[in-house]
C-alpha cells in the first residue's frame, strides 16, 4: 500500500505545482489518523488540488483573496441563529445573512483567551510552543518572536498583499507587531480593552475600576503601582518598511470613552479603505480585521441601551453587525464576493467577569473566556467562498483555530512557505471544508492549555478534564459533550478504563513529541522601542516598567 | 374612551357570531395590560375575526382542524435548529422541516412537569386552581375533576370530533380520563414512564431501578411497599359512551421493554388511523397525540445507539422524528395541510435525573424537569397553519401553555364554550400569532408554581426567584433573562427597588384574585373504577393502595 501511496504522491507533486508542498511536522495524533487514512487523504488531496486549480483558472490564474474577521469574546450561538438572537434579545441580521451564504464550523476550538487564540491563528502553532499562552493587559515587555512565520508571511511568500487593522495583542515589543510579522501595512492597538475601556477616567466615574483613583496619597509609597491608560501606548500605524508611529494620542492627552469610539470607527473606516486599495491592485490580498468592539465597559457620553438586551457588549455587537454588513456590502460592490474567502469568528468565549453588564453570559457551553471548559474555547465560526464552499452548511468535525493557518495557506497555494523545521499544530482541513464532508477532517482531538499547562483533552465527543498536579488520575472527569454541553454530569463509569488510559496516552504522546520539538520562550525586549513618536508620559511608563523588571535582578 | 370601546365591542358582537363571546375571567395582570391596550385589542380582535372568517369562507364554512402533539421532557433548542442538532449529535430532520413551515413561539412557558403542563393545556388554567400541580408515578387515587371544562369539551361544543392518543397522566380515576373529559375516542396510558420504563424486570437487570428486586425478604414486613409495574393498569381504550377497557395486558402477564415498544408503536399507528378516520368525516376535528417516547430507560433487546449522541432518549427522539414525519406526510396525503392547525411542543424541560444516559441535559436554560428555573419551563414550541401563520417565523413574546386553550378555541370559533364562572389563566394570543406581531401578545408575565407554591415570577425579560418562606425578600434574586439564560449572575443592584417592590405586588395581586376565585382540591376516588376488565393483580394493587390510604384515618 505504501508504494502505491508514494507513487500517487510523487505523480501529484510532479503534475501540480500548487500541491501541498513539503511534508509539515505535526503533533502525534495526526500521525495516528494518517496511518489509518493516508490512502484516502491522497485521493482527497488530489480532489482539493483539482478544485483549487479550477478556481484559479476561473480567477485569472490567481488564488482567492482572504478576508479574516476575528471578533473579541463572542461565545457559541450568538451569531447566525435567529432563534438564539431572540433568546438573547438582540439582532445580528447582517452576520445572519452572511451565515446563510457560509459554512458554519460548529466545532471550532480556539484557545481560552485573546492572545493565545490570535497566536494560534497567526502561526498555526499552539501558543505554548513559543511561550505566548498568557494574555497580558499592562506593559509587559515581551511578544511573538520574529522567527515565527505568520500566516501573513506565508501568504506574502505566495505573492499576496497583506494588511492588518484593529486589535493585535501579540506583544508590546517591536518584533511582535503586525508590520514586522508579515503585514505590508498595519494599524493596530498594542494592548487590549483592559487599557482602553477600564483604566480611564470615564470608567472610574462609572465604578468599573476600583483602586485606580480612590486611594490615599499619604500611604501611597509606590507611584509606579497603578496603570495609566493614557501613558501606555495606544494605536500604532506603519508599513513593513517603516516608520511606525503612534496615531491616536498627543503628548499630555487623556484617553477616554470618546477616544475608544473614535478608534473603533477609525479601524472600521480603515478596513474599508484598505479593502478598496487592495482590490484595486493586481495581486491577491489578505486583509485581516480584528475589531476591538463588542468589548466596552462604559456608557459615558453615549446613548442608552440599543437593544432589548441592552448589555454594553451586546449593543456594540449590534453596531459591529452593521459594520460587518458594510464590509460585506463593500466586498460585493467591489465585485470581490466570488473570489474572496471570508472568515468570521470569535476568538474565545464570553468574558463572564462582565456578566451581566456585558449582556453576554455562557449560553450553551460551560464557562467563558479564560476557562478551559468548552465555553472558553467554543465560538461561532463561519467561512464563505461562493461556489467553493457550500452555502448555509455546517460541518461538525473538530477544527482548531490553528488549522486556519494551514487551510487558508492551502487555499492560497502557499503551503510551500510554511516552515518545516518546527512543529505545526494546524492541520489542513481543506477537504472537509471544500467538500462539506465531516469525515474528511484531519483532526479528531484538541489539547486545551491554560497559559502553559494542558488542562483538558477533547477527542471525538469525549472530554477529559485533567486532574490537578498530585491529584489521582482516577478522579479525572470525563464528559460526553453531545449529551452534556455544560460538563455537569461526569460519565466516568460509562467511559471506563479504556477512556482514561487512552487519554493519558494522548497526553503522553503530545508531551513526548516536545522532546523533538521543544517549547521555546517568547521574545523579550524594551516596550515600544522603534516607535518614532513616543510621548514623554509613555517613556516614563516604560521607565517604570524597567524599574519593576530590574527589581528581581537586584 | 370606555364608551367608544363598548360601542365597538357591541357592534362586533352583533356582526360576528364567531367573535370572542362572553368576557372570560382572567388573572389580575391581564387587566393591567387591558387598561393600557383595550382600544388596540378591539381593533386587533376585529382583524383576527376577519382573518378567521375569511379562512372559514375558503374552508367550506368550517373552522380548521387541530392536531396537537405534546412531547415529553424536551427542553428548549432540541428541535428546529440544525446548528443545535449538531451540538447535540443527533438529527430531527422532519421536525426541522416542519419548523420551516411553522412559527416558533420562542418564549413558550410550560409548567415544570408532565401533569401540570397537560392540565394547563387541557383546562386553560394553572394546575394549582384545582390541585393538579403534582406529578405522580404510582397509584394515587385522584385526578382532574369532571367539572373542569377541557379544550376537547370546548371544541366539541363548537361541533368538533375529538380524539386523544398516547400519554394522559391526569389521574387514575375514571372522571379524569380523556374519554370522560371531552374526547369522543381515547387510547391512553394511565400513569407515566416511571411505571412503564423503570419499574419492570428489564430495568432492574440494567441497574436502572434500585430497591425493587434487591431486598432481603426476611426483613421485608411490608409487601405493599414496592410498586409492580405489571400490576398497575397500563393502557386503556374507550369512547365517551363507554365501555373502557385495558388493552395492553392479560392477567398474569409481565410488563417489559418490548411491551413498551409495542405500546408506543400502537399509539403511533392509532394516531395515523384516527387521522384518516377523522379526515373522512364531515366535521372539523381535534386530534391530540401525546407520545410517551422519547422517554425510555433500557436497551433491553433493542439495537445499540442510533445516533452519535447515543443517549436513550435521544435515540427515541430520532424515532419520534420519523414518526412525526409520517404524521406530517399523512396530513399532506389526506389534503389536510392547509386547513389544519398543527402544534408541536415539549411539555417541560429535560429530565436531568437521567442525564447523561438520556442524552439530554439542559443546554440553554438553567435546570430541567421539576425545576422552576427557566430550563424547567421553557420548551421548543411550533404552530403551523399555512396561509394563516407566517412560515419560518418566530415570536418572542411570553406565551403560557394555558394560552393554547384560549387561542385554539378562538381559532375554532369556540370561545363561547369556555366557562365564565371560573378564572381562566390562558389568554387569547390569536393576534400575536396570526399577525406574527410580538407587540400584540396579551401577556407579559407568568407565575411559576412548583406543585402548589409560587416559586418565581417572570415579567418582561426580568425574573424574580421568590425567597423561601421566612427568608428576607431583600435576598430574592433577580435575573435578566436576555443577558443570563442560566440564572447565574443576579442583577439585584441593577434592577433595584422598583423591581422588587413591583414583583411583590404582582404576587400580591395574583393571590388577592384567589379570594374571588379560590383554588379547589382535585377529585379523589377509587383507582381504575369503571374499567371493565380489571386484572386480579390490578385489583390487589388497588386494595394495597386502599390500605395505605386508610392508614391515616385509623
Amino acid at each position: 500500500m505504501k508504494t502505491v501511496i508514494s507513487a500517487l504522491a510523487a505523480s501529484l507533486a510532479a503534475t501540480c505545482v500548487w500541491a501541498q508542498g513539503p511534508e509539515l511536522a505535526h503533533d502525534a495524533e495526526y500521525y495516528i489518523l494518517k496511518a489509518q487514512h493516508a490512502e484516502q487523504w491522497v485521493q482527497d488531496d488530489a480532489a482539493v488540488d483539482a478544485a483549487l486549480a479550477a478556481f484559479r483558472e476561473r480567477n485569472g490564474g490567481q488564488p482567492p483573496n482572504i478576508v479574516s474577521v476575528l471578533i473579541d469574546d463572542i461565545g457559541f450561538g450568538e451569531m447566525g441563529i435567529p432563534e438564539l438572537n431572540a433568546v438573547r434579545g438582540y439582532e445580528t441580521p447582517n452576520i445572519n445573512a452572511f451565515s446563510d451564504e457560509a459554512m458554519r464550523m460548529v466545532r471550532m476550538y480556539t484557545e481560552p483567551s485573546c492572545t493565545p487564540t490570535r497566536v494560534a491563528q497567526m502561526t498555526g502553532r499552539l501558543p505554548v510552543r513559543m511561550g505566548m499562552g498568557d494574555t497580558t493587559v499592562d506593559i509587559a515587555g515581551f511578544g511573538l518572536p520574529e522567527d515565527e512565520v505568520t500566516l501573513a508571511e506565508v501568504l506574502k511568500g505566495a505573492g499576496y498583499s497583506t494588511s492588518h487593522v484593529g486589535k493585535w495583542h501579540l506583544g508590546d515589543i517591536a518584533e511582535s507587531w503586525a508590520m514586522n510579522q508579515g503585514f505590508d501595512y498595519a494599524q493596530h492597538a498594542i494592548h487590549q480593552q483592559g487599557q482602553l475601556t477600564i483604566f480611564h477616567d470615564d470608567a472610574i466615574r462609572e465604578q468599573v475600576s476600583v483602586g485606580i483613583a480612590d486611594f490615599d496619597p499619604i500611604y501611597t509609597l509606590d507611584d509606579l503601582f497603578r496603570p495609566d491608560a493614557s501613558a501606555m501606548m495606544t494605536v500604532i500605524e506603519g508599513t513593513a518598511e517603516g516608520p511606525i508611529r503612534e496615531i491616536r494620542m498627543e503628548a499630555g492627552e487623556r484617553w477616554n470613552a470618546a477616544k475608544y469610539d473614535e478608534m473603533n470607527q477609525a479601524f472600521q473606516d480603515k478596513t474599508l479603505d484598505e479593502l478598496k486599495r487592495l482590490a484595486a491592485a493586481e495581486k491577491p490580498f489578505f486583509l485581516q480585521y480584528w475589531p476591538m468592539i463588542p468589548l466596552d465597559n462604559t456608557r459615558a457620553g453615549r446613548d442608552g441601551p440599543q437593544s432589548p438586551n441592552g448589555g454594553l457588549y451586546v449593543d456594540k455587537m449590534q453596531l459591529l453587525d452593521q459594520w460587518l454588513g458594510d464590509l460585506f456590502a463593500e466586498i460585493d460592490a467591489l465585485g470581490l464576493a466570488d473570489n474572496t474567502v471570508v472568515v468570521v469568528m470569535g476568538d474565545n468565549g464570553h468574558f463572564t467577569k462582565y456578566a451581566p453588564q456585558s449582556g453576554f453570559s455562557p449560553m450553551i457551553y460551560k464557562g467563558g473566556k479564560g476557562d478551559t471548559s468548552e465555553g472558553g474555547v467554543r465560538v461561532d465560526a463561519f467561512i464563505r467562498w461562493p461556489g467553493m464552499i457550500e452555502a448555509d452548511s455546517l460541518i461538525n468535525n473538530i477544527i482548531h483555530v490553528s488549522d486556519l493557518y494551514t487551510t487558508l495557506s492551502r487555499f492560497a497555494g502557499a503551503t510551500g512557505f510554511i516552515p518545516t523545521d518546527r512543529l505545526v499544530d494546524g492541520v489542513d482541513q481543506s477537504a472537509s471544508i471544500l467538500f462539506a464532508d465531516e469525515g474528511k477532517g484531519r483532526r479528531d482531538s484538541v489539547i486545551i492549555y491554560s497559559v502553559d499547562k494542558p488542562k483538558a483533552i477533547v477527542k471525538d465527543k469525549l472530554r477529559l478534564n485533567l486532574p490537578a498536579p498530585g491529584e489521582s488520575p482516577i478522579l479525572a472527569e470525563f464528559y460526553d459533550l453531545y449529551r452534556d454541553t455544560h460538563e455537569k454530569y461526569p460519565v466516568s463509569t460509562e467511559v471506563g478504563a479504556w477512556g482514561g488510559q487512552e487519554f493519558v496516552r494522548i497526553l503522553g504522546r503530545h508531551l513526548a513529541r516536545k522532546e523533538k520539538y521543544p517549547d521555546t520562550p517568547p521574545a523579550h525586549g524594551v516596550p515600544y522601542e522603534g516607535v518614532e513618536n513616543i510621548r514623554p508620559e509613555t517613556a516614563r511608563a516604560v521607565e517604570a516598567f524597567q524599574i519593576k523588571r530590574a527589581s528581581v535582578q537586584q
